[in-house]
């Protein structure tokens, strides 16, 4: 059972009460009428959050791997050519997974920490006839953030599908599928959306759906394909009973009221706080003269932030004591650096005051450790920013 | 939000307090100490649970159809020959699934409400030269109970692996896995285990594990890839941490509270609790001189049960007026009959209370319905039975 440390990694995160007093409260039938409704409102809600008004929604029981699964199975088939924009562990990901779908895959890479420039990407689109890109929004295994806007315009701009790995992003990371011509963005609960795990979520836009639509051969995943569960969405959204498969009522009755508190703030004011969250996150790391892992600002994610550790400094010996001052953060997961960084997520219902008191337990476990710095100088620098 | 109308149709159903509680907790991380504690001894669990104490347990974040997916996935190389013991929707639906990934299927078939003689499947496996066959424990949309421990005795005997689809089964109905020579038994949360949907639920015994170790192709889907999660299981249940994808933290939690339950009631006495709801539930059904699905006493779930509807008396009326007396009950689903009867579930935290109460809403419904029956007759032979 948790107490009250702050649970600072990228995700799970911490949740609102309402909403984890949905996600125990006594479980209603699949078929009652109140939950086809909560699950009608969870879909509808799905397009405004993904900012996707002609999307298709889906809402499945799985975690984010299932979400890009959900993208990959039902978009590849066997000897369609891929092109994966890599930002990191998760996009070694969706090139495998891609793969496994019979994908020709050609990966842009850039050092870690980096990201492929717009114009090494373009060259790439030049080059291919790719049916589809990949993009990881925020890779959160090195906190880098893709610039989705410019590289999905250069996919439309090429007739190619875009896809974005929005699982640490969407309701974080401004993210507007249409505006910006995404044609499909996926992500898992227990992120910026603010749901425990246990949820894969996306959205397909039209010309995703149409390229569905056009396959010639079966969809090699039987648990995933879309043709399973689009009459089932359509039919909540409708507000007319359905079956396929037994959906997570308590997941999704929880997810309803996520949704709901996201788009009372407002997409546009959503997108303003995580941008002032992950500025004081990363303007108190440079106050404890501390590097990051995203090699320019400008790349830097705004739902988490993974700082380099200071020489001589263990990761689990730090972590520990940041936590016993009061803040769960999480190691490393590249596996080129993993030893030289760890990761702290804020995102979702996560506050200005949740960062401050992560600061300060950071700073705690870092003058434990014996690493000399100003006292109070990242909560200062992290209050103004 | 639900109210106090009782939640009995065949999953999901009424919940204990306490895996409720533990589902709306405040999360943990996934590598904190706690929940590394806490899954570990879940997966503990499910073999004493599924009683094979050498079999590999999986839990994954999704539906019932997920855990079928991870046996067909996983077992079914193109070209392989599969024999699927039909007895309703949910076999139907493997044979479908393990077509998918390549399997050449034949089918054993019954009419409705029948099942296949073991006579009838031995002639099947003489015939031909299968990997694996599939047996649906409970078809959750007939009521229909499997021989298990026959068929899978007769698998072993031709060297054929057996699988069963344990979903309206396992924690409710007599399974033992390594005692019956069962290779795989799969099944969802939110049935006789007692915990709100949203978990695919595996133990795969030595010999299912070793055919997958021979596969000379990928496993067509990434991620039911037990190649992914093998290493994630054991190092939680060695106590460390370690990461593919992000557990379902809150339904992790809830299983192992479940689990706990399960076992402190022990094994056969569930076992025969479920026999005794089972038994009780048919006799307050004949008493009211309805007819059931299953043709023959002996076919007969524990877990659930599936009248015949009166001549006259339309499903959705009869399920509105059964549930204003403060019993949701569930309409028919195969779709050869679906309109001549309705399901019952008992299982998992049902108690005889609750099947009492049922059938006393049953008997208010029935009434309502203008159907003629001597008003008590179910209750009081259920409270005999």
């Amino acid at each position: 059972m948790k107490d009250r440390t702050l649970l600072m990694i990228p995700g799970p995160i911490e949740f609102e009460p309402a909403v984890l007093s949905a996600l125990g409260a006594p479980t209603t039938g699949h078929l009652d009428s109140t939950f086809i409704d909560a699950f009608g409102q969870a879909l509808e809600r799905m397009r405004q959050v993904f900012i996707c008004p002609d999307g298709q929604p889906f809402v499945l029981a799985g975690s984010g791997t299932l979400a890009m699964d959900l993208a990959g199975a039902n978009l590849v088939e066997p000897g369609d050519r891929a092109l994966v924009v890599n930002t990191g562990y998760f996009s070694d990901r969706f090139a495998v997974l891609l793969e496994r779908y019979g994908a020709q895959v050609t990966q842009v890479r850039a050092p870690v920490g980096g990201r492929p420039t717009l114009a090494e990407v373009e060259a790439a689109l030049k080059a291919g006839s790719f049916k589809l890109m990949t993009v990881t929004h925020v890779d959160t295994s090195t906190g880098v953030l893709a610039d989705v806007r410019g590289l999905a315009a250069l996919a439309a701009r090429y007739g190619v599908l875009s896809v974005v790995d929005g699982v640490c992003s969407v309701a974080g990371e401004e993210l507007r599928m249409t505006d910006w011509d995404v044609d499909v963005a996926l992500t898992a609960s227990q992120k910026a959306i603010g749901v425990p795990p246990g949820l894969a979520l996306l959205v397909a836009g039209p010309q995703a759906m149409d390229a569905f639509r056009r396959r010639k051969t079966p969809v090699a995943n039987y648990y995933a394909d879309w043709t399973n569960w689009m009459p089932i969405m359509d039919a909540y959204e409708a507000r007319k009973p359905s079956y396929f498969g037994t959906p997570p009522v308590n997941l999704i009755w929880a997810l309803n009221v996520s949704l709901g508190q996201i788009l009372e703030e407002g997409m546009d004011a959503r997108f303003e706080r995580h941008r002032a969250l992950g500025r004081a996150c990363r303007q108190g790391i440079d106050a404890l003269r501390l590097g990051q892992v995203p090699v320019e600002p400008e790349f830097a994610a705004n739902t988490m932030t993974a700082p380099l550790l200071p020489q001589g400094v263990a990761a689990a010996e730090l972590l520990s004591r940041v936590r016993a001052a009061g803040a769960v953060l999480a190691g490393g997961l590249h596996p080129e650096i993993r030893a030289q960084y760890f990761r702290i997520g804020h995102m979702g219902a996560a506050n200005r005051g949740d960062v401050l008191a992560t600061l300060g337990a950071l700073e705690a476990g870092l003058a434990a450790c014996g690493y000399e710095f100003e006292p109070g100088s990242a909560v200062a620098a992290a209050s103004v920013a």
